[in-house]
């Protein structure tokens, strides 16, 4: 099992996740020796609904995808896609390495028709309300299609879980007048003016976090370096916070009585809330988990896989995508 | 005259750099009746050194670059321009349309041998100490030879300005092991592995505020979505913190109570700090201000242009790439 803290938040989140959902039942895969330990403090009635599945091999954080793909068949991670493909279960989650997870989860469990490689999406806080941004990495120098394809499946996430009737999608863009984009941007807006989506035009950098918009569709290699520096702008900004409150007597006092609304900010914008990147475009439901996350993230991915199993998400995408494909067709 | 505040913040501006470097006189471009009034508290020594030169045009700050270009040949952005080109004056500063003062910049001053099209480049604030970013929008799907050529332009922008001897160098790419990066960053890699800058390797987005790399270079369409993502997570920071301060008595209580350590951080991160991206690569010097500017961050714009004047930025700039460029045939 892998994530940076392993079975020690996995298993106490699958417990919470029991309570939270009453017709869940969980198969843990991993070492057994190092789940049991944890295991012990859950109820008989929980216990019953937990299942492990003991997995002699581990994908490590650092290893590479092609590697775990080829040579890691027993390991926790490819043990819990297996499970979906076979149909023992209906999603994996994982807080493990996210190349390996990607190239597993594409292998054994294959891309819905029209999707070349699934993208990853990741709900970000907002000013207004959260948006769906995708793709955040998966893909670089993906189409003009691959990125109107895209469109489409945040805009079926958003609508199934955020219960969106009609999700604004916009298309990440740079503000330049002159340039207005690269080509694929511009061709893919054409697209989307084209389509029966929500289309609302372009969004730039700020928007991700304006909440003005839905979904919000970029290539993965711009919207992984947006989503890196906005966490790095946050951990600065946090760690200068917290050496200024430090300073002197007076300002650890201050920090003391201002704890309250320090509290309410800090959960406001907990990124253990927005935990769970789906994986969009393969035939099942994986939900990528940080690695660094805790008990209360790595319950959060759970319940946005439950989520998207009820929702019936991927079947959602492939007929959208499949009446797209042939409406593309037959112009 | 640009920006949001015109000759409101630019004035009182210029008058205190003028306290700031005793040997800098300043000309003023824009409307006359319009300067004047901000003048009035100008001391006699002061206003000496200070030239307006009236121009009875204003690029809007939503007008099309080309427009701009080709139709607004008396404005004050244009003038200012001019006077660095027929060596009036040693540089530009500019609150107004970036677009068009790029356009303008490119057609008026042209370009260094081996620049099709300057850089936009701007200091961000970090963990450690600042990182220059470049390019920030003015290019999109630059070519690895182009991508090369801003990291050249970077390094000694840091070496003149910041002072370092030899300034680390990093490309902006994605974590993703098994991608590692588009073709044209992993081309620019072996280019910089190749050359005689002090490369360090490819950054991440959050190392954009890590402050662990002098410079890092990346794609404009992704450097200015960063950026921007960048200032979206920190607005939307700043108002949570705001609203949950002024949530009731308490919380307003305690942020009377911590306004030093309030006040301290935020003088920390002030954006005006870092106010004045240099267009790298023109034959001159043109410093941009973000349009919003007070008095204070166009002060701050101004010193950039003052220093890259005194280090001979430009010149330097084109010795390196004639050296590169030169080189480059060798082999």
């Amino acid at each position: 099992m892998g994530g940076d803290h392993g079975p020690a938040s996995v298993v106490p989140a699958a417990l919470l996740a029991l309570d939270r959902h009453p017709t869940l039942s969980l198969i843990v895969c991993g070492d057994t020796s190092a789940l049991e330990p944890h295991l012990q403090t859950a109820s008989t009635l929980a216990r019953e609904r937990i299942q492990i599945k003991h997995a002699p091999e581990q994908v490590a954080m650092d290893e590479k995808p092609s590697a775990a793909l080829r040579g890691k068949r027993d390991s926790s991670m490819r043990y819990a896609i297996d499970l979906v493909k076979d149909g023992s279960a209906a999603a994996c989650v994982s807080a493990g390495n996210t190349g390996a997870l990607m190239a597993i989860a594409r292998f054994v469990l294959k891309t819905l028709p029209g999707i070349d490689r699934p993208a990853i999406c990741a709900a970000m806080p907002g000013l207004r309300h959260g948006t769906r941004v995708l793709d955040l990495g998966a893909n670089v120098d993906s189409s003009s299609e691959e990125l109107f394809r895209f469109a489409v499946m945040g805009s079926v996430l958003s609508s199934a879980i955020d219960a969106r009737e009609n999700p604004t999608v916009a298309l990440l863009n740079i503000g330049e007048e002159e340039i207005k984009g690269n080509d694929r941007v511009k061709q893919t807006a054409v697209l989307l003016e084209q389509s029966s989506l929500n289309y609302r035009g372009f969004a730039e950098g700020n928007d991700i976090f304006s909440g003005v918009f839905d979904v919000i569709v970029c290539d993965g290699f711009v919207g992984n370096v947006a989503l890196k520096a906005s966490e790095g702008v946050a951990s600065m900004l946090l760690q200068f916070a917290k050496e200024e409150f430090q300073r002197n007597l007076w300002t650890k006092f201050s920090a003391l009585l201002a704890t309250p609304a320090l509290k309410r900010l800090q959960r406001r914008v907990d990124p253990r809330r927005y935990n769970g990147a789906s994986f969009l475009g393969l035939r099942g439901t994986v939900v990528k988990s940080h690695g660094g996350a805790d008990a209360l993230a790595f319950g959060r991915a759970i319940d946005e896989a439950v989520l998207q199993v009820r929702q019936e998400v991927p079947e959602r995408i492939s007929a959208k995508l499949e009446q797209i494909l042939v409406h593309q067709q037959v112009v």
